[in-house]
This record gives C-alpha cells, sequence and structure tokens, in this order.
C-alpha cells in the first residue's frame, strides 16, 4: 500500500477502506507517513468528505493509536457528554454531580475525560482545578476508584490517548483542515470510544461563539457524530444548542465554579444555563437507563438539586479526589483576582447581540485561558456578565465587571464592543434548536 | 501575511491576490513555509481551481523563483515549442532545423529549453544526446551563439531555472497533487517565460499515452496556457493532438533519432509524424512572423525539406555544438543496442488499439528511458513499431523489433498485451484534434 494512492483515491472523490484509514493512521503514529502527505490527505478529505463507514473506520483506527480506558470493573453503565465548546459552558460541572445522584439507584455512573481551555473557549479540567487541592489529572486506577464511589470521574486526558489524533490536530491547525465535518467527528468520536463510555450525549453548540456558526453545519456534525456512534453501537443522542452568547453569567475558571454551585444549590432554576444542564443530564440519565422517559428524567433532576443530593455528590467527589470540600460552601476562599473593574453601559436600549467569541478572547487575556497550549491560567480571572441578550440597560448600568490582577490593562471600549444595544426589545431565543438520535 | 489565511482563502473557493502567490512562492524557495503547508495549498488549488489571473501571476513568481534566459543580445524574434509529453514524439528533432532554415530570411529563430525522460515518455535532451560528442548542456553563451549562428539552439534545463518549480513538482510527485490545470500551466508556463522566447506553440497531447486522458482536459490546458500566455503578451497558441498510439516508427532515443533523420530527408511525408512536425514547424514561423498564412507558411517548410536547408540546419547546429555531423548521414554508425528481438503477430486482423503508455514503459524498462530521475540510459535500447492503428496483420507478422542489449529480459507477451486485434476494418482518426489560441 502506497499513501500517494490513498491521497490519490480520495482526491478522486472515492471512499477509502477500512484497511486504507487504518494504514494512513498507523503512518501518521509512527511517523514513517511525511507531515505533507497527511497534509494533502486532510485538505482532500475537506473537499470530498467521507462517508460514514469511513469516518468510523478513521475514528476506530485513532482510537487504536493509544491507549484505551477499561471502566469494566466498575459494575453498570457508564456515561459521558461532549460540548464542542462554547463561551461560559460549565454544564459538566452541575450535570456531572447530577447523574452520579440520580443513576445510583440503577448502577449509572457519569465517567468523563474533559480538555484544558485553548483560544476563547475554556476547559472542564481548569475549572475544576480551580477547586484547592483537587486533581484533576486522575491515574488510571484513581479515576476508576473515584467513579465506583462517588458515581462520577472526571479527569484530564492522558497524552497516550490517541496520539494519531494529536498529531493529525497540529497539522491541521497550521493547514486550514480544521474545518470537516468527519475529520472533527472522529477527533471527538475516537477520544469518547477510547474514554469507555456506554453512552454519550453531544452537545453542539452552533452561533457566533461556537466552532459551527450555522444551523446547517451544526446540525451536519451532530448528524455525522451520531451515525458514526451508532454505527458502533454506542447509544448516543446529540442536542443543537445555541451559543450566541456567553452560557450563563461567569467566564472564567472559578467564576464559573461559583455559578456552577449556585445551580446545583437551586438557584436560577430558569436561567438557560440551568435548563440545558438539567436536560442534558436527564438525556443521560435516558440513555444510560436510569429513566423511561424525558419528563420522568427531568423530574429526577429536579429532585436531586432540591433534596441536595447532587451537591453532596460533588462534594463526595471533590473529597475523594484531594480537593478541599469546604471551599464549596465558601465560593469566597475560591481563587478571585485582586482587582475587578466596573464596565457600565454608555447609553440606552435593549442588548440585541453579545459576541460571545469576542468575551471569550477578552476573559483568554485576562488570564482565564491559555493563547498557546502551555500557557500559565490566572483561576481567578473572567468576567462576569450581569444582563443577557434581551436585557434592558440604562445608562450607567453595569454591563461587565472585569476581574483581573492587571486592572490597568482592562480596555473598556474592547467590552463594550462585544455589544450591540438598539431601542428594540426582542424576542427570547430558545437555548435548544433540535435533537439529533 | 500568514501561509494558514492562504490556504484558509483558497479552501473557501477565493481568489488569491499577487502579492499572496507571490509570498507563498517566496516561502517555497528560501525554505520558510514548511512543506505541509504547501501540501495543502497544492491540494486546495486541485480542489478551487485559480483564475487566469491567478495562473499568470503563480507563473510568473515560479519564472520569478530563479535564473531568467536573456535572449535580447541576439537580432530578431524567438520562438518555442513545448509539447505536454508523448511516446516516440520526436518531433523538436524536426521542427528546430526546419524553423531555423524558414526563419533565416526574416531573423527568426528557435530557442528551446528540453527536458530529460522520465517514466514512460522520452525527453528531446537524451534523443539529441544520442549524436555522438553532440553537447546537450549548453552555457548561456554558447546558447547564444548556437542561436544566432545556427537559428536553433537546444539545451538541457539548468536548476537555476524556476527552483520553486522544482520543489513543488517533488511535493505534488508524493501529493497526488500532479493533476491540476493551473499548476499544469504555472509549471510549463514558468519555465517557457524563464526561457526568454516571444512566441510559443504548444502541442496538448490527449488520449492514452497522454498527460491528459480525456478531449475536454486537453482543451482545458490548453485554454489554461493561451489565456496565461496572452495575458502576459506572449505570441501562443497551442494544437491538441491525438496521444493513442506513439508517434511514428521508433520509440527509443538513437532510433527516434533516425526517424527524424529519415523526415528530414523527405521520406515518409504522409506519415502522421511529418505532418505533425510540418505543421507546428509552420505554426512556429507564423507565430514568429515568418510567414502571412498557414497555407504559405506549410510550403515554405516543405520547400526547407525538398532543398535540403533543413537538413543543413541541422548538420550546422551539430557541427556547432560539438556533435559529430557525419553520423547523421552515417545512422549505422548511431548507439544500437547489441540484440534485437522480433515480436510476431499471434492472429490475424486489424490493429485496433495500441497502449503507448505501456509501450513507453516496456522502452523504459529496456534502458530506453528512466524510472527515477538520474538512472542511466541505453541509447541505444527500442522499439521498432512496424505497424500503426488500423494496419492489417496476417498471423505471424512482425509487429515490433525490441532493441536490447539483455534479450533473455524481453518477455513477447507484454508487447502483444499492447495491442487489440479484432477482424474489423477501422477508420483512421485525426492526429489533429483542435486548435486553440
Amino acid at each position: 500500500m502506497r499513501m500517494y494512492d490513498l491521497i490519490y483515491d480520495k482526491k478522486m472523490g472515492r471512499a477509502l477502506s477500512r484497511e486504507q484509514i487504518a494504514f494512513w493512521i498507523r503512518g501518521v503514529t509512527d511517523g514513517s507517513i511525511p507531515d505533507e502527505q497527511s497534509a494533502a490527505m486532510l485538505m482532500a478529505i475537506c473537499w470530498r468528505g467521507m462517508n460514514t463507514a469511513e469516518t468510523l473506520d478513521l475514528t476506530l483506527a485513532m482510537r487504536d493509536s493509544g491507549s484505551r480506558i477499561d471502566l469494566s470493573s466498575v459494575p453498570g453503565l457508564k456515561v459521558d457528554k461532549h460540548s464542542t465548546g462554547g463561551v461560559g459552558d460549565k454544564t459538566t460541572l452541575i450535570l456531572g454531580p447530577i447523574v452520579a445522584a440520580c443513576g445510583k439507584a440503577s448502577g449509572l455512573s457519569c465517567a468523563m475525560f474533559s480538555g484544558r481551555g485553548l483560544g476563547h473557549t475554556g476547559g472542564t479540567v481548569d475549572k475544576f482545578a480551580s477547586i484547592p487541592g483537587l486533581n484533576v489529572e486522575l491515574s488510571p486506577q484513581a479515576f476508576l476508584e473515584s467513579l465506583a464511589r462517588t458515581g462520577f470521574a472526571n479527569s484530564a486526558q492522558t497524552p497516550d490517548i490517541c496520539p494519531a489524533d494529536r498529531k493529525l490536530y497540529a497539522l491541521r491547525d497550521i493547514t486550514a483542515t480544521v474545518e470537516s465535518i468527519p475529520l472533527i467527528t472522529a477527533s471527538i468520536m475516537s477520544k469518547k470510544l477510547a474514554g469507555g463510555a456506554d453512552a454519550l450525549v453531544l452537545d453542539v453548540k452552533c452561533g457566533s461563539g461556537a466552532f459551527m456558526k450555522t444551523r446547517e453545519d451544526a446540525r451536519a456534525l451532530a448528524r455525522s457524530m451520531v451515525d458514526v456512534g451508532r454505527a458502533h453501537r454506542l447509544r448516543i443522542k446529540a442536542l443543537v444548542t445555541r451559543m450566541d452568547e456567553p452560557l450563563g453569567w461567569a467566564i472564567g475558571n472559578a467564576l464559573e465554579l461559583v455559578e456552577s454551585l449556585e445551580i446545583l444549590r437551586g438557584q436560577h432554576p430558569e436561567s438557560d444555563l440551568a435548563r440545558m444542564s438539567f436536560r442534558l443530564a436527564a438525556e443521560m440519565l435516558l440513555l444510560g437507563g436510569a429513566a423511561q422517559t424525558l419528563d420522568e428524567s427531568l423530574a429526577t433532576v429536579s429532585a436531586s438539586i432540591q433534596d441536595g443530593t447532587a451537591w453532596r455528590a460533588l462534594v463526595d467527589f471533590v473529597a475523594l479526589n484531594g480537593g478541599d470540600p469546604e471551599v464549596l460552601a465558601r465560593p469566597d476562599r475560591l481563587p478571585r483576582s485582586a482587582h475587578h473593574v466596573e464596565i457600565r453601559s454608555p447609553q440606552v436600549g435593549f442588548i440585541q447581540a453579545m459576541d460571545s467569541r469576542a468575551l471569550g478572547i477578552l476573559a483568554m487575556e485576562l488570564g482565564a485561558g491559555r493563547r498557546f497550549l502551555g500557557d500559565t491560567l490566572d483561576l481567578g480571572a473572567g468576567i462576569r456578565v450581569h444582563h443577557p441578550v434581551g436585557s434592558h440597560l440604562r445608562e450607567g448600568d453595569v454591563v461587565f465587571t472585569v476581574f483581573t490582577s492587571r486592572p490597568e490593562r482592562v480596555v473598556p471600549g474592547a467590552f463594550l464592543e462585544t455589544l450591540r444595544i438598539a431601542p428594540e426589545a426582542l424576542q427570547p431565543q430558545p437555548w435548544l434548536l433540535e435533537t439529533v438520535e
């Protein structure tokens, strides 16, 4: 087999065989195929696409390029959730404990490997890392123990998972080949399949702050991932959700933890963040067989908030993994930047739109995110968004509070530029656009 | 400027600016742009194409990546010819001396840089090299002197011409991105423009033995090269010609020289090879202003054969450049492999088709061509094709004579497989399919 022929076949629009795809990914992993050939192949895939069988074969070849997590020593089904990444998305911090609490009776547990933040999007690992002492890089043994004892485990992905994906991603990043439905699908699904869960709920975000800008693209990505998952007999469902404004009031690691704790304590139950977190948790319980209908599942979720079992699941998880559970009840002990700057509205009107991508980048520049892998974070930095899209502002109202160790570098105009304010009131937009299963 | 943005723009189907293209080609030339980015760009160009302005900008950027030949010290216009490559194509050996002879009166000369053979196609340089002593790697000074004194100069391209093309071609060769009309156009036209001629006739070959398999592709390539040439105010015209069978009876370097000498002596004037060579020469004379109509130009060409002036132009060119002109009249002194093997027809019928690509590869394996750059040639090896497509064969007729130093390695079946023989007579096909100007 020659890599040239594979590139040629794909360039001509032909489907690649399982053997061809395995040959390519083996060559990527062991370095025997030159990067320039892989780069040409990646662009040919952007051009010609891949059918479901090819995308599954690519997913499995990438999964098999490294280690896999074996969760079978823990009884019961395991469910995972993946989000394609947005600004202010802290749903994992909320739904993990909920699923742990609600799944206990039926033996369902919540097993998740999460990423670090990069660019304008944050990462769940960084948000959990704002809990003093919490180990966010669990050994396989510690991961299984957390899962078995608390019904929840969350850890940073280890480098031995899907090395081919890491190499290909680095190549895609410099060759403008990131945006390809089959390549995105295989990148996400290979890591999820390596993570060993039996069921997976996907949150495919759509809009100005998301990777997928249009409804059509988001739907196509959801369809592709669900098709690949089903072809592999994974229990899987996707929600396509709106990401036109930050999710919730907090952007930044410790701030987002604080907001998550509020939701777990039952505050703001009608907010988009609470509704989305509860719905995702309910879908996870449904897929994992811990509920029979969505209504029943949502009721179970609500009960876990009201009776405190979800909160206790979080406390158990934090305590088991080296974290200080005391801070959960005392958010003032969490990291917080030394200074805050209030940004006030210069005009009257309704907030028509908020550029969540731009706010994500501003938060990154404050130290809440990474421009490059390896950048160190200021866990206490971030932005509080006081009014969601659709709110009415008076002149002088505080619209953002900026938390930072370097207040002299905050340029209020850059924050105000993320807002579009006009006299007209506007209809609230639903957070859930559609489901794909 | 960042290479990433250029790739992204082309991936999205946008036209690249002159500055972007110049940035890329400078980076290819000086090595500052990694090959994997160029590979992705090449595939994006295969996908999205390039308009005439982009293709011209790419052509000029590649031309300017190295040296250019300055022919201005030689008075009069200079005309060049380029063929996209076929099997048995020795037209340059014939038309060069003809144009030299016929152009003399109006000060037109024939300035050509040629290639070495690679794969199934031979190279003009190798064919000339079968003349003992002839210098086929002329210095710029010797090239100009040959042009001024004999009206004809032919030399191997020097490595300082279009280094960016050489680098990109090596990359295209391993990334399945050779087949792209704008990339082929820029590769050919950059070298032709660097060669300094004022007028250019293109022979775009079409068919099983050619790079362009279909009439549509050949026409599109001809159109693209003519458009780029015209946009650069070059005098240019293309002929689209059939390459379904070898051109003439000879495949292999010294054999092809022998056949060329026959044509220059006036033999086989009705053969496709003679007609094509005379027509290309006539078009070159027309473009170069040495004739006013095609009929007049063809008559001038015929006269140069009959009165021996074309022959004498070849003798002058060979003598000036170190070759032994005596051998031109004594072809038995040319290189000839020690053995020959006759391949006979096992059946009766008409030759319906001849796989010229396969014959080109068989000739290469005999030593007449190169599998890899740097392979050494057996200049005396090759194949004589006794009967063109459409001929009637009796059982036992010799169809090929194979000249080789290793007769034990000749497998007659491999040669017979290149033929399709059937009882039906068939219509002769024209060699000229269309012209593009």
